[in-house]
């Protein structure tokens, strides 16, 4: 099993993602998001890249889609939620489609269609998704959503910790690229994963629109056991 | 002073290094290489994409021009000499123009070309080149060459001492992207190098070739106080 990681939805070239198991993270937040809607009983996440497509397929039935999603941190106008995996509770997901657009996660997982299989990761379910690559033991791509086109510190260290669960639950070998090496070292230097996420400039800013809350809630680790899966642009636990 | 680190070659975006103090970092080896050269009287270094153009410069006046580089880590053929820092003694540098081809270093120099200057760093001339760029005071991205158009934890590291130095020297305050906060990390927790440029899947390739004095040469800090600069297709010291 080989293990590499891309850092930032921008840095996907044509051709790497061919024949490979895909792990895509936005821990802060939209992959966190879409797993927590879909714990909490939501039937299907659709990830859409721009605010008029996500519009244009809600509008088929008000009463099954669900809108929600950011820009720049913040919730968009008419849209029902913003991107705080808060606002996705039991009460208002069960039965609910969610259609979906963020800056950074939607992107990365539109940008990533030509691999094999999209699994959707973040810190809450980090261990399941492990689990899950354990057991097809094939060679797997990390893709941080990053932020606005760039590396971000939050991802990174997600990637870093579903690569040290994978170390400790598989029986054979792995082989990592450097970056993945890289990823895994700053995970298992900061266990707590605050300590470092603290560097984050996307932590700060969303520290500073407020969302304490959240960010406890994203890195935190494994309070969720399903893994996500994208395929024909819909994401469900199949 | 802005500090942000692009972790390959080919990871360079149009428009991104406009206006920007770039360092390009090959430090096993073609960088080393090239500051070794410079500081053992070479005159200039004429880094070229292709073998083919760099025998047709060197044509012009075999007494003056040597041939250096490498090709999957080996001498090319007909070149004078390969890509060992160690070939580059004053005894055969003296006064003469090196033309060097590489498999990544010469190709991050030459992908940087928009860049307001481009100086050429490495592990030997770290200190050097911080005290360079602190005393510009500009904003400054760091090119890492990488390997094969991947990240390579020789350079990252390498660009982590050089912020690190950078950050010692400097009176105010400089902003660091996340990248460039986990590549000084990287550095802070390893100080000795070694002990995680050994995880660098090219140091083992190079290890495997029997370059261990290489190794050693290119990972030694600050042993030459010369910071070249590349400009209008020629590395000197100005």
């Amino acid at each position: 099993m080989n293990i590499d990681v891309i850092i930032s939805a921008s840095d996907i070239k044509p051709g790497k993602l061919k024949n490979r198991i895909v792990v895509v993270i936005d821990v802060l937040r939209a992959t966190t998001v879409m797993i927590t809607a879909l714990s909490n009983g939501c039937e299907k996440v659709i990830p859409v890249k721009e605010i008029e497509e996500a519009i244009e397929v809600a509008r088929r039935d008000r009463s099954r889609y669900l809108l929600g999603g950011e820009r720049k941190g913040l919730k968009i106008e008419n849209f029902d939620f913003s991107n705080s995996p808060l606002d996705y509770t039991s009460e208002v997901v069960e039965g609910k489609t969610l259609v979906m657009t963020t800056s950074n996660g939607t992107r990365a997982i539109k940008n990533s269609e030509e691999a094999e299989r999209i699994f959707i990761a973040a810190m809450i379910n980090g261990r399941a998704v492990a689990r899950k690559l354990v057991e097809l033991n094939e060679d797997i791509t990390f893709i941080n959503a990053g932020t606005n086109g760039e590396f971000s510190i939050d991802d990174f260290i997600t990637s870093g910790y579903i690569i040290s669960c994978i170390k400790d639950l598989k029986a054979g070998a792995c082989t990592l690229t450097d970056i993945a090496i890289t990823s895994e070292y700053i995970y298992k230097n900061n266990t707590n994963i605050i300590s470092f996420a603290e560097n984050a400039l996307h932590y700060n800013r969303l520290k500073a629109l407020g969302y304490d809350e959240d960010l406890r809630y994203c890195l935190t680790k494994d309070t969720v056991d399903i893994v996500p899966e994208y395929k024909s642009g819909e994401i469900e636990v199949w």
